[in-house]
């Protein structure tokens, strides 16, 4: 019986109100559970506004420990009662450390373990080097109820290394929970079709389905450039091709489906032939320093 | 005073008569370098049909030392007189060796060196396995009259850690001379699409312009499926984010350029901070052994 898999992205708005964010946000896993989606990928840090367009002390606060996160709480029996898996996005404290993580959920609500955001951004808008000490759990993916799944946090997918290394080890779908909108210093900037690029690169490179979930809607932030930030939604999956098999534009709410079938992306992979002909003497440089 | 470079695609299609196939390819030179192209891409072997469609003996002998390979010694002073810089794709023989490479020349008409093709494929019309032992130069960057190029090959394209190998190394304009087409196995696989959408992906992730001159044309094969092999085109020039600022179809012949200011992408490519926040620390994985 071949393996078939189901996934959805959420594309939403959130606010200040952490409870009604997750109100929100559990209402949409219910949609794509009801779809019969079987791994859920709601955006990233959707417990509150894009904290990060600042540099605000106060928001240190809204960190927890992830066994302990609100966010996790309230949704791990959610995907327990639902049966499905949820990647959860969270705002994570470690003693003194401070990371941007993903918690796993597998579908019988049991914490899979932690993914800390390996690369993070920073510049006008996306002052993330303020928040988060870049992740030391490396790259993770995992063996959930209904295949092997790797996910990367927002700035990560713009990586090929990172997609190629959850690749390399087994992931079968690769998932991006996101936060990117409008530019302050730059207002003609609008990234949203480098940003899906980049992952249908993925994709194809690695014959592997992608899934990107971004927030959409305005946070307004006083004294902000525009009065605040516009978030660029354009969720999507793509398939092994790239070619995108589901998508929101710039302003719609919802949830995004589409399954595949890992038996015949296993072989159809192989058949490629690129992990075949990976010339792994000369990439060397890719983990060392710059070449001279 | 700003660095602006102009480069070019060739796409066209070629036969068996190797002086007609140079003497095509000078003219379409010609008109590039009227154009004001400076670096002008021919596509993959043009020296004749792409001859891995098959295995057959009698293609070794159309293999000649990089230095004497008649496509080379036709065109090298072609570049000289026209004042421009040619990566010239040949089928290279150094001893026993046959390798699948580029000659670069630079805009005196001076030979650069060679680089031999990183990734060899294999696969039902693509028999290169068979031809060309894998590459033992490592990945190239050129220091031209008109500024820093990397060269790939044909399926080193679809290989992120080739594009990046070759961007730390200071690449500022990657190339890649291709033949691909039909899939002899399988007519109704089209891989045009998830063609450029590799390089389209490392055009963003490298934040890097990306040329691709692909042959066009029908090459009968005797007892071939399909009667032979047809070559889908769609060369293309991509912008720092893959937009594709130039493009042609399956079937069209002639020449794509474009224009891209170097010293803005060099600060743009800053501004974007990948190269910034990579973890070479996380890395490894790609170039050592599968992790367990």
């Amino acid at each position: 019986m071949a393996r078939i898999i189901k996934v959805a992205a959420i594309q939403t708005a959130y606010d200040l109100n952490l409870d009604a964010n997750i109100k929100k946000t559990a209402g949409f896993i219910r949609e794509a559970a009801g779809q019969g989606a079987q791994v859920v990928l709601p955006s990233e840090l959707f417990q509150g506004p894009y904290f990060c367009v600042t540099q605000e002390e106060h928001w240190f606060a809204t960190a927890h420990p992830w066994r302990e996160h609100p966010c996790v709480t309230a949704l791990a029996p959610l995907a327990a009662e639902l049966g499905i898996v949820l990647p959860i996005s969270i705002y994570e404290r470690e003693g003194p450390h401070y990371f941007n993580s993903v918690v796993m959920i597998d579908a019988d609500g049991s914490p899979m373990g932690v993914y800390r955001k390996s690369h993070i951004p920073d510049g006008p808008g996306y002052q993330e080097k303020y928040y988060f000490r870049p992740g030391d759990t490396g790259f993770c993916v995992w063996d959930t109820r209904f295949g092997k799944v790797g996910v990367g946090i927002c700035w990560d997918q713009w990586y090929p290394e990172a997609a190629r290394a959850m690749a390399l080890m087994g992931a079968e779908v690769l998932f991006y929970p996101t936060a990117i909108g409008s530019e302050p210093h730059d207002e003609t900037l609008d990234t949203a079709a480098p940003w899906r690029r980049a992952m249908q690169g993925h994709a194809v490179s690695n014959v592997i389905p992608v899934v990107g979930a971004n927030r959409t809607g305005f946070e307004p932030w006083a004294g902000y450039p525009g009065g605040g930030q516009r978030f660029y939604g354009s969720s999507f999956i793509a398939d092994h091709r790239g070619d995108l098999v589901a998508e929101f534009g710039k302003d719609e709410e919802g949830v995004l489906a589409a399954e595949f079938d890992l038996d015949f992306l296993t072989t159809h992979r192989a058949a490629w032939g690129f992990f075949r002909d990976r010339r792994t003497d000369l990439y060397g440089a890719l983990s060392g320093p710059r070449p001279a």
